[in-house]
Parts: structure tokens; sequence; C-alpha cells
């Protein structure tokens, strides 16, 4: 087991690997990535043994030229990679292990040695000093093998996803892209267009910014640098769905700007919004469970939140989710647990009982 | 004290003025929620009773045309409301009071009786049955005088505000809507938009969502007739910030078809989306804490959210804020636990001593 590439996700999983009792080894271009991940006990430094199994975990915009690099270098083996777009590599890596001659991809050479992947592990950045093995643990592992990868090379990568403790997910490298482009590219740079209107506002205005506007730009502290890579390597799916998405804000753009402005497609976006939000898997992926929520107000005093949570988990009750919601420039947060049906009684008469002010009971959300 | 439309807002703050032990009157089209809220303690129905201060608490299209009758109905006292948007209820009063000759809303009525108001409480659905009389406390209370606003008429609404729990935050009619239409208008309109390119998506994909697009489409199940009122209500500074998001995307998407793909734009967008969620007032004003974040694998099975709670009060530890992040289709979750840097260590050793899996440690958000 071969890792190139020593930083967050790269040691994560050797290290993942390791926990497991396998032997790994560790590449970078990094002499202190390669040190770190090692003095870690995430693996000793690569010295040409031979390998089965091959996982390139470089920056997107690298990664299909280290993985055809790791094809030319071992005779046998499966190779495997962890970038967030799939087709762009698998494009690049068929060309540059194929004949020049041959000009389009699918044309170029057959990889059966190869086969994408992208754990969904959520974050890609930071150095191995933020690794941890159970990073993967319960995460979807998506694999593209493309239509000339053997199935023992679909295996070899399975059966990395299952030891990391993710779930093997497989589908065609245009069926990853195109989902991602809706479900993670296109997010982010929403995201940073929210933030960034935020940038031209006056203080004022900031202090108005609800608990809605901060949970939506969460991801906008993000590196530009990934953000190229991923956005350039997934530039039609991506551009599709921005357009999809600009398209149906214009809508209703022009709807307020007719005099007198126009209500249905206001009404029509938003019961769309509600028709797509309904179709999202429920915790877990199960239906989504009816959950009773006891807000309460928590005043901004250090311990308050841990004092708060001893007091539930005293009462008994099975507290199965929680949200905070803080109102800046304000003295008190609201913090809405969120227990069965069975237990929101209890816990109301604990809480209530402890001196806690309890408000108003929202909507599951 | 009269309160006209016994809904959640206006039920909630009849009962914080009553357990301020303030009269309150009661008025409703729906004899069904003036029954509920007064058998909730909010206060008696209104038989023409003179009063002090009336807060008009119907949906936003209604309320200048309430307002503007309880103006004529009182002659003395003031009148506010709470609806979410303020100049076009503004106008509105003015030109109904006004000399229908008249034909601009500013050569209208004087109306120095009224003071717009807009409590943000978040959640503007529901009947009286979830009304609480916390439901202020804590939160911003916009106040919108008019020019003509008498200084008698600012003090009543501030005292409103201040009796609710509230904050009271004054600024013109202009300035809230503006502010309002960047900070909660547009979010809705894009959660919406966002969720709604979900309807359109295989299951495969919503398999894929993680908790970036979750945290972003929230507030996507919306009350499409509210959104209406609210939308129209604020036509113009509504769809100025939709052209503004919807161009800087478009920038992005006209980047991405550009052979090859022009990486300025791109990494322009979010480098600005960076910039503008720096300008977020940290947790309750002040300039962000630094927080350790401790990330732990939680099992879905019923309790261990308790347990962990439970586990983390123990170690003494000073929990100051809480994410639960769930993989759908998955059988773990993670929760990151906020603790000053004091704390880190001693809750990282706790939970490892009673058997919790901690993994990375992401950027403080």
């Amino acid at each position: 087991m071969l890792v190139v590439g020593a930083g967050l996700i790269g040691t994560s999983v050797a290290l993942a690997l390791r926990e497991r009792g396998h032997p790994v080894w560790l590449a970078d271009v990094s002499a202190v990535h390669l040190h770190q991940a090692h003095s870690l006990g995430a693996g000793d430094v690569h010295a040409g043994e031979p390998v089965d199994v091959t996982v390139v975990a470089v920056p997107p915009g690298s990664t299909a030229q280290v993985v055809a690099a790791q094809i030319q270098e071992h005779d046998r083996g499966t190779v495997t990679d962890t970038a967030s777009i799939k087709r762009a590599v698998q494009d690049e890596v068929r060309r540059l292990l194929g004949d020049p001659s041959h000009s389009t991809p699918t044309e170029a050479a057959h990889v059966p040695r190869y086969v994408g992947g992208h754990p969904l592990a959520g974050r890609e950045r930071g150095g191995p000093h933020r690794a941890h093995p159970a990073m993967f643990a319960g995460r979807a592992w998506v694999l593209t093998p493309g239509p000339d990868a053997s199935s023992e090379s679909l295996d070899d990568a399975r059966w990395l996803a299952t030891e990391c403790g993710a779930t093997p997910v497989t589908m065609t490298a245009e069926e990853h892209d195109h989902a991602l482009a809706v479900t993670s590219h296109l997010p982010q740079f929403v995201a940073s267009a929210l933030a960034a209107r935020l940038a031209m506002q006056p203080d004022a205005v900031l202090q108005l910014v609800g608990q809605a506007l901060r949970d939506m730009t969460r991801i906008a502290a993000a590196d530009p640098s990934l953000w190229v890579d991923i956005a350039t390597g997934n530039a039609g799916p991506l551009a599709d769905a921005i357009d999809g998405l600009t398209s149906s804000l214009q809508e209703v753009a022009v709807a307020l700007r007719s005099v007198p402005p126009d209500a249905d497609p206001i009404r029509h976006l938003i019961e769309a919004g509600g028709a797509g939000y309904s179709r999202l898997p429920g915790k877990h992926g199960g239906s989504p469970r009816s959950y009773h929520i006891v807000p309460v107000v928590v005043p901004d005093q250090p311990g308050q939140l841990a004092r708060l949570l001893a007091d539930a988990a005293a009462s008994g009750a099975n507290v199965e989710d929680l949200r905070v919601e803080h109102a800046p420039g304000l003295p008190v947060g609201l913090i809405e647990l969120f227990v069965g049906p069975e237990s929101a009684h209890a816990l109301r008469t604990a809480l209530t009982h402890r001196g806690w002010t309890l408000t108003d009971e929202p909507a599951a959300p």
C-alpha cells in the first residue's frame, strides 16, 4: 500500500490503514510533510518497494499527472486517487498514457489499473498534523471506474474505502461530476457570492445578519487555489448548474420589476424549493423522524451551554440532535434540543425546574 | 396596550407584556385565534377600551391597511407594527391617511403617531399555540420612524421592544429594507433556488448531499404566500440584490466556458467571499473568539448524543458551542464541540477515556 501525497487526506488514509494493521509506504514532494506523516505513525518512506495499491492524494490539478506517473512506475497493482473532480482526471490519465496520435481521450489508452475515487470527507485543507484515522468513518467514498477498469482494480478500490471505514458508492465519472456540481461546487460559489455581498454593506447591516445567512456562508472562508482547480476541472457541469440557478433567480427579479410585481414566479420558486428540500434524505438516510424541539434561551456567560447539557443529560431525556443559534450583538442565544416525543415533556419539566427559560416550539427543520 | 393580530408574533408580544404586568387587549379577524390567545393568558378581547400603544401583527400584505384603520379608530396613542417590510408599509399608511389628491406618498399625510417596527424573531409562521413570552428575548427589534414620527411615539415603540426583552435598533425604512434584502430576503430565494435544483436530481445524487448544502437549504421549506408578500413589498431592493448575486455568479460561469477556462474571476469570487465572511460579527457581536474544536464520531444509536453531552459535562470542560453534522445514509454522525483553549486537552482526554472516537480538528468556522 503506497500513499502519494502526505497531506490531510493522504495521511488520514495511511493512518486508517495502519490502524487496521496494513503496511503503508509514503511519498510526497514535500520532505516536511513526509517527515510529519512518518512521525505520526502513518508509515515508512517509500524506497521502491513493490505495492499492490497506490492512492494518489494530491491537489486536483496535479492528480492526473501523478496517477499516470504511478501507473508507469509500477508494472502491476491498482492506482486510485482522492480528487474531488473525476472526468477531467480520467481523461487526462488516458491522454498521458495513450498514443499521442490519438486526438480524443476515449480513443486514448485503456487504463485497466486506474479507478477514480473521491472520499466525501468534507475538509480538503490542512496538513498531515490534522490527519486522523477516523476521518472517513461513516462517509461515502465515491468510486468512478472507467469502462476499461478491471474488476480486480475496482475490488482493490472498494477494499481501500471499506478499510478506511467509508461506504463505497460506484458511479461513472460523469455522474460524479454532475452530482458534485450541484451538491458541492455550486453551493461553494453561492456561499462565496452571498458572503461577497456582505463585504459591501455598512456595519449596521452586519448586525442584522441572522442564523440563516450565517449557515449559508459558513463555507465562504475557502481556499481560492483549491477552488480554481475544482471549478476549472469541472467547468461544464458547474457552469450549467450556475446557469440554472441564476435563471431561476432572474425570473424572480424580472417578476419583481414588472409593474405591478408578478406574484406567480415568486410563488413558484418558493414552492419548487420546498419540493426539492423535501427530497433530502432524513438524518442518516431514513425517513425524517418526527422530533419534538425544546428551545432554550441561554445567557451569554461562560459555561452556560455546559450547564444546560448537564441538566439535559441528568433529566434522562434522549437528546437526539441539537442546534445552537447565536444572536450576534445580543446577550443571549437560543439552543434547540431535539428529542423523541416520549422525552419532550420530561425534559421541559426538568429544565424549567432548573430555572431555564424555554421559548416557542418551532417546526422541525 | 392593544395587539391586533393574535398569531405567533402578536400573541408572543402580548404574553411578554402580560408577564411584565401590563394590561393587554387583543383583536383578530379570526375568532379561533382570538380565543386561543385569550385562553393562553395573552389578554382580554378588546371592546373599545382606550389604548396608549397599538401593535399591528398581521401579514405584511395587510399591515398598512390595518395600521391606517387603527390610527383612524383611536384619536390618540402610538401605532406600531411587526411586518418584515417597512418602506412599502410606511408609504401605504401615508397614502391611505392622506389627501387622495396628493399623488406621491411623500406629499401625503403626516402620521406622527406611526412608528414602523420589525422584531427579528426568526419564525413568522404558526398560530398562537406556538407563541411564547421569551420569543424576543435578546433579539434585535428594528424601529423605522418616518421623518414626521413624534419623539413620544418613538419612545413608545422603544418601550414596547424593551419590555419584550428585545434590543431596539433605529434606522430609516429604506435602510431597513435594503439591509433585509441582503440579510434575509435574498438568502431565502437563494435557498429556495438551490433546493429547487435538488428536485431535478436522480436519487443517487441526493445521497451525496453534505452538510454545507443542508445548511444552505434549511429555510427552503417556507410559506409561499408569506414570501410573495415580503418580496413584492420589497421589490426594488430585492431585485437589486438578486441582480448583484447573479452577475457575480455569471462572471464565474463565463470564465468556466472560456477556452481555456479563465482562473481569475473564479479566484476573485472565492477571495471576495472570504473577505465578506470575515466581516460577520463573531458570536454575540464580539470579535470572534478562538475556540478549539473537538470533533467526535457518534454512532447512530438512540441516546448517544445524550451520553456524549453527559460525558462532556462531567469532564468539567466549558462547551461553548456545538455543531451536529449528519452523514445521510450512513451509520454515524460527527459532533463538533467548541471549547476554550484551556478546556480542549481535558475534554479530549476525558472523552477518549470514555471510549469516544475523536477525529481531526478542523479550522474554526
